[in-house]
């Protein structure tokens, strides 16, 4: 057993064990252990638990707005809500946590707990819950309960749904109501505003001796158990709404019809899940602690997303309502990279999202005076903007503050136009390009043109009132960032009218009524745009007059100017606001995105300005920082950065509430980011031409590392250890892929195995 | 007598009495009944007082920096104090005031006060002191220090140069030697970091039997007074600076020797104090306390108004150290309008003033990004910035705030420009304008030209990210005021370029190396700046999207949003930040100041919209929204606004003190815009083309109001009741002035008689 940390282990490095219980435990670890398919999430909790836990089945695309400001998914009442007595006295884990374990299989996708107890009179009972969401039928939440003991008892097992559900702002049920379907319970519920219908239907597989008391929808089942006679209790919740399918309650009722047992449906889970793992398992060897948590995080970000519709990646997956469900930038920055080189039709689906939303971003745009696609920050799934005008409240006087993210937070549509290109260049699918991906270019690019101004003494294009990717600087001029994700912007957008047929460029065109003027304008601001370009020292400044802010050294030292520890830093008049502290990455971000347009000197200049500057408050900023640090050879930084990165839900480590909010819940792109870290960080992975780039530096305890990647409809099986780098294809008849390893170049034809020692 | 207020009354009109002594007025009185005469000004306190009592003597020209942050003028040591005692008793007005009067003889500018006491022995004393500051030896200022009695009593009178100052930012006196001259001392101070010399020589004229012990600095003199001789002291403070001439002790000595007596000083003074009033009183009949209200303006303004060198009037004119006696719009908005139509010359030193700090405000320009001149918020001597970043603090946390009125407050070089063009207007000053006025057109143009931005989709230049007139809205785009305001700066530079000789706008052009493409770049300015327009109801929004603004009405109610009493309304997160409640007059400042190119109807729609979301806190609002609601014919509100202005220093409105900052004194914007009030206001003064208009509309109360203006080299004096306009030229061979009054067109050879009433 390999410790992680006070009471968390694993063995084989697919597995995380907790071993003691605390109650202080039960946010994070509802998170920790969630389960999920990307269809729900249902959190790691216990059985008996309720609201009061933080129980909550979280289900995609189910958007309501119950207090009339906030729209967010809507959690569903819980089928497996169940209790037990054992010879009239309630057992619960809270009290009764003897012999205690949790564990979350990763390989497996489920989660386990054993907890047993010594009663009065002797008798050690144990209990052992089960569960998955299982991903081969997306709509269905397994659990196995058993009781166990070594004298003989009587128990009884309450079951139900528990309808009282946790949910952040507002009841989204604003019909609920019960039906009985083959002796077991249902619920059909209308959402508030929205107005979906929600079908839970539970499915109880009871013991056959059980005598089950039906009179109330939560039933009691009285059982006699003996050491040698467990009691082995099943059940299953499901959940089909109307933006599934058009008639839930049938499908539903299917759905009931379908699951034999909890063994059966597991075979399937499975074998779901092992296909996941060869194309998303990352083994590394010689460092333990770092196996288990790439693939912990590799589990969450799987689990947060949905493959059976384009729908966005919540900033919280599928692990609570916290951040609603939305789209924000991680989704195009953190998470789709790992699925652009693993399963690119997951990163088609997020990039198809935004092109059903290109009417609200449209919308965006002119609402505030602007042309073409002003993607939301917050978006909803019509492409709204759902991040309200004011987002935080001010502790110090319980004023709320009006933050900007949803009219100055512009690089949103520029990171999917870069998003869009990514994919391209990583699949040459030209079919969605044609289809989506050009009137995307197009409308970003309309966008970015409407957003310039004209600085005529300067004699050059400005972007002014914006805020980079770090929050903390609000209204500011010419980010570094913004601005090179602008002329980014404009370039593909030039580059798409150029290259794909006439044909096709004309029926765009005419679908968004493109004039000649708009582009001849693009060639201009393209060539005329302010890029801040690296100072004498090779820093490049984040936005003009940021080098003048004062310089608190390390960041962590402003925090002695807190008056309240729930302070937020940044807008209007936060302790970050005038210094050059910075809540997350921000030109490292920039220099991460376009790695190979910066020389390592370069690379080494800004991250070694930012990153004392740097906060890290946000968990989308160690990882970025960690791949900066990576590509500037700056690894023992790099490494640190990498766990902490890792480590941010493996133990917990960020804020569950502030100011009275629950921003809990897991840190999708700190999730996704980990893919990243190893492929764009430690291996140097990077696009070129028409092929790969790879630079390795594996942390120091690591001896081997082993991926399977995609590129371009090839499967090209990745390790590498101190020595060599080798790479296997899974050649079917195509072309060779070119490759450049620590700026040498090759040809992949089936296998190559390049030394990569240090000199 | 006729009652102002509670303990304020007047005979005349022409005289301030206050019949009673409070302690707590301390502030009030002193600003109230202050003397001064454009060089130095002197607190309208007790010979007795010291700093405690806000004693000051503020004098022109001395800004000195004392403690790293504020550079303010200097207040000097107080060569007039003098104690008395009786009988050994101390005799203070604190302490002993039964029978008090304090008087401001506005018209000889003056002020006595009267105090006596009954002594436990029964003797009566009474002390009478009356003090001017010379308006024909501005270095001088004079006491006379009268004490009588019923009974025969022995007193003592103590007298010097009492140093220990009342100064708000630091001790400006680096160094402060004694020295003695003929009897008396003087003091020779050496200013923190200007490093002027300041010298205050006292000169005291004692009576012939008294005994004086002059063994220190603070002499001691010892008489015996009966009923029928009283004591008559005299004492003359003599106050030269290194500013004003280059050896001051010479100069001090000079005037030292030229003293003769309180009585020949003093007709002198009134002698030129009949001529100012000769030149500004405004007479009016049937309403004594307007009367006095505005003669008590006029005269602040005057006694604020340096006239013997280009120097600014301080937003607090001499008053106090409060705003740093600095350069503000208010001298080209407030003040200057008055002596453009009474004394031109002073409206030259003013504008001449700026164009001595043309550097300043082209240094300004150049260190935020911009060219051409961009005049500094708070202006130094040099036309250096005063205004720091760091203006308020926030009550609530002790954080400094951020104010941005030193780079976001543009429209202050555009208000200059404006300024030139109403003194060249009324003046058809060419030599000034080829000396001066020229260079400051072209280079507050370049600097227009270089604040705004294209934006190509929409066609058109904007202005982004300005402070308007209020200041409670910061970084807003398009404010109606500032696009205007800067549209006119252009267009007056081209015509400047248009009118003038070739020659002096060659000579002009290579002196500031002004290109042709500039020119060009204006034209196209000119023609595509967006200038917001009056949207349906006729109400010009004040900025983007300020109509989206919360509505609070009236404004007044705001302050129930108040956790502390002291904070300030806006920037960052004050209460009126995302309200359309407004500090002061914008767009109504706009109106007035383009009187004639708005209808009637427009003027009605914007003074209806924006008077009751005008919370008025600046002492600069009141006087502009009584001009414009005078133009919208809206006369009640108009009489309202009038008398609010007219009583901000009279009744002493303002508060002193606000969050630890002193910032009281004299308003003298509101002082100035009194003059505007009656004569562009009530009498409805515009110039249009080479004559005037009016448009008479007298408060209701007013049977007759009387004054004479300059315009154009002439005289006129302005008479009019309700039913008749008299203008008389004080003709000399001059060409007629054309004068359109209600409308119609008269011609102005040495009388007209006019009938104004209503049909």
């Amino acid at each position: 057993m390999h410790k992680i940390a006070d009471d968390l282990k694993t063995k084989t490095g697919w597995e995380l064990i907790k071993t003691a219980y605390h109650a202080s435990d039960a946010i994070g670890d509802g998170t920790r252990f969630l389960i999920g398919n990307g269809y729900l999430g249902y959190r790691g909790t216990f059985a008996e638990n309720t609201k009061e836990d933080y129980v909550a089945c979280v289900v995609t695309d189910t958007w309501d707005n119950a207090d009339g400001k906030w729209e967010e998914l809507v959690t569903v009442p819980n089928a497996l809500w169940t209790t037990l007595s054992v010879d009239g006295t309630p057992f619960s884990v809270k009290t009764h946590h003897g012999a205690f374990e949790k564990t979350l299989d990763l390989k497996g996708a489920l989660n386990h707990s054993s907890v047993s107890h010594t009663f009065n009179h002797g008798a050690t009972v144990s209990v052992k819950e089960s569960k998955f969401a299982s991903y081969a039928l997306k709509h269905v939440v397994a659990m196995r309960y058993e009781v166990a003991t070594d004298q003989a008892v009587d128990i009884a097992i309450t079951t139900g749904i528990d309808s009282d559900v946790w949910s952040m702002n507002g009841n989204h049920f604003a019909k609920s109501d019960y039906f009985i379907h083959e002796g077991d319970y249902g619920v059909n519920i209308t959402t508030t505003t929205a107005k979906d219908t929600i079908i839970v239907l539970e499915k109880t597989v009871w013991p056959e001796d059980a005598k089950v008391d039906t009179k109330a929808p939560k039933r009691k089942a009285h059982l006699h158990i003996t050491p040698d006679k467990p009691c082995v209790f099943e059940k299953f919740m499901i959940v089909v709404t109307s933006n599934d399918v058009t008639h839930p309650l049938d499908v539903a009722k299917d759905l009931y019809r379908k699951i034999y047992g909890f063994e059966a449906l597991k075979k399937a889970h499975s074998a779901a899940w092992d296909a996941l793992w060869t194309m998303h398992d990352i083994e590394i060897e010689g460092n333990l602690a770092d196996q288990l948590g790439v693939r912990f995080n590799l589990y969450h970000a799987l689990i947060a997303t949905p493959v059976h519709k384009a729908l966005p990646i919540g900033a919280r997956g599928l692990s609570c309502q916290a951040y609603q469900g939305a789209a924000w930038w991680d989704g195009e920055i953190y998470n789709m990279p790992m699925y652009l080189f693993t399963n690119p039709l997951i990163a088609k689906n997020l990039l198809i999202f935004r092109h059903k939303t290109l009417d609200g971003a449209r919308a965006k745009a002119k609402r505030l005076g602007y042309e073409g696609a002003f993607y939301p920050w917050v978006s909803g799934k019509r492409g709204e903007e759902l991040c309200p005008d004011f987002f935080f409240k001010d502790v110090l006087t319980g004023r709320d503050i009006r933050n900007h993210f949803n009219v100055w937070q512009i690089h949103v549509s520029m990171d999917i136009a870069y998003a869009v290109m990514q994919y391209y260049h990583a699949t040459q699918d030209h079919a969605f390009m044609e289809d989506y991906g050009i009137e995307m270019l197009l409308e970003i690019a309309r966008f970015t043109a409407s957003r310039v101004v004209w600085i005529p003494h300067r004699n050059r294009y400005e972007i002014h009132q914006v805020l980079g990717p770090d929050v903390y600087h609000e209204n500011i001029d010419n980010n570094a960032f913004t601005n090179w994700m602008a002329r980014y912007a404009l370039k593909v957008a030039i580059d798409a009218l150029e290259t794909f047929s006439s044909e096709t460029i004309k029926r765009v065109k005419k679908t968004i009524q493109l004039r000649d003027d708009e582009i001849t304008l693009w060639h201009d601001i393209i060539d005329k745009l302010m890029i801040p370009s690296p100072n004498k020292a090779g820093v490049i400044e984040q936005f003009d007059h940021y080098f003048d802010l004062e310089t608190v050294l390390p960041a962590s030292k402003l925090k002695e100017r807190l008056i309240d520890e729930g302070e937020y830093y940044g807008w209007p008049n936060g302790i970050a606001v005038y210094t050059q502290c910075i809540k997350q990455a921000d030109v490292i971000q920039l220099m991460v995105l376009f790695r190979n347009q910066f020389t390592e000197a370069t690379h080494q200049a800004n991250i070694d300005y930012y990153e004392p500057r740097t906060l890290h408050f946000s968990s989308l900023s160690p990882s970025t920082n960690a791949i900066g640090a990576a590509r500037a050879n700056r690894m023992a930084l790099s490494e640190t950065l990498f766990r902490h990165s890792l480590n941010i839900d493996l133990l917990n480590t960020k804020k569950s509430v502030t100011g009275g909010t629950f921003i809990g819940g897991s840190h999708t792109a700190a999730n996704g980011a980990t893919w990243q870290m190893v492929m764009f960080g430690f291996l140097g992975l990077t696009m070129e031409g028409d092929g790969l780039v790879f630079h390795p530096r594996l942390p120091q305890s690591w001896t081997r590392v082993k991926t399977t990647m995609y590129f371009r409809d090839q499967t090209i099986i990745v390790t590498a250890d101190k020595a060599t780098l080798y790479l296997k294809r899974r050649a079917m008849s195509m072309a060779p892929i070119s490759v450049s390893v620590l700026n040498r170049n090759y040809t992949l034809h089936d296998t190559l195995k390049i030394s990569i020692e240090k000199s």
